[in-house]
């Protein structure tokens, strides 16, 4: 295997074992035999468990930051704009259910250096971008005068909420607890719906 | 001190370092020094510490299964109903932010007949009476066709996303990351006010 593909389907084990087992204490020797290469690729491509878990946060999250700036520079109104931008969050959740925890894991285990890097160049840009078009709703006159850190956490919160509570979702709806394709649809058009509401000017 | 007294002692005990440390990870030693009795107390009141785990979700819970069977006789609209009912999850999520974690714990640690209990007791309950609102208010006019279920998910996730989150909430707002009386304050009228617009029909 190539240099790069060995490291690509090192992160690739570990996302997928992470949603598998709905938990991010994965031990990198399960990720090692998931990927089928030896361990010690670990610390090779990575140089611990840590910088790989970075690694996969930053792989992660760096590809949607991207698409945000794109976006940002889309001409379309700022309404249209959100709509995009709340069912990425909502499909970023539904592909990476284990985000959230991942970041909460890091900041613990994680160098002071690292956790500013989470901070300064993960999450602040997205939540810069999206109040960056609430600004532009307001001023367009298109949505109420809400506070865009407010809101940020309604976004996530509701994204989050369905597909990281496995059992919660399992005691509601049924069934295993992991959502799928056609639940997600539903799902993330009735929260953009919800959340477009919310932002909407009377 | 009496024996309602020690019981109820180890379980704020539980729930105050919860809270402080923000994880659910305590050790039943650092609950019998917070709560300043012997630890063989937990043993005694709870058979493990387990049991007072389910004890503490049970207290926590319990309180607000009961006032929600209250809300759902008040003579009020559905809107009003629904409106105390948002602000009754936000207030719970801000005074017990460990909530959702403590399930996960919980079902990952407890024999089938507590999950059980959880799902049916617990969860079920409050998930059923946010739907009877919603019925309520599409069949009176004042809501839009939501499924309750998607709904309840939005909710739950909304309260959850900003006091579960620490770092990204010290990230997004600078601080500390807890969130303090004058900020949840705003964050309920804010969040209430979204999902009420999200359920209003238009």
């Amino acid at each position: 295997m190539e240099r790069g593909a060995i490291r690509e389907k090192l992160l690739d084990a570990a996302g997928a074992l992470m949603r598998e087992f709905d938990t991010v204490e994965i031990g990198i020797l399960d990720i090692a035999a998931r990927a089928q290469v030896n361990h010690g690729m670990i610390r090779y491509y990575f140089g611990s468990k840590e910088g790989m878990l970075l690694a996969l946060l930053d792989r992660d999250l760096t590809a949607r930051i991207r698409q945000l700036s794109a976006l940002l520079r889309l001409d379309v109104t700022a309404s249209e704009r959100m709509r995009i931008h709340l069912e990425g969050i909502l499909d970023t959740y539904y592909q990476i259910p284990y985000l959230n925890r991942l970041i909460q894991l890091m900041v613990r285990d994680s160098s002071p250096e690292r956790v500013r890097y989470i901070a300064e160049e993960l999450l602040k840009p997205l939540a810069n971008a999206q109040q960056t078009i609430i600004e532009e709703g307001i001023s367009s006159g298109e949505f109420r005068p809400v506070d865009p850190k407010l809101f940020y956490f309604n976004a996530v919160g509701a994204a989050d909420g369905l597909y990281c509570n496995r059992f919660t979702l399992s005691s509601v709806f049924g069934g295993t607890g992991v959502a799928d394709d056609a639940l997600h649809e539903r799902y993330r058009r009735h929260t953009v719906e919800t959340l477009m509401a919310g932002l909407r000017k009377p």
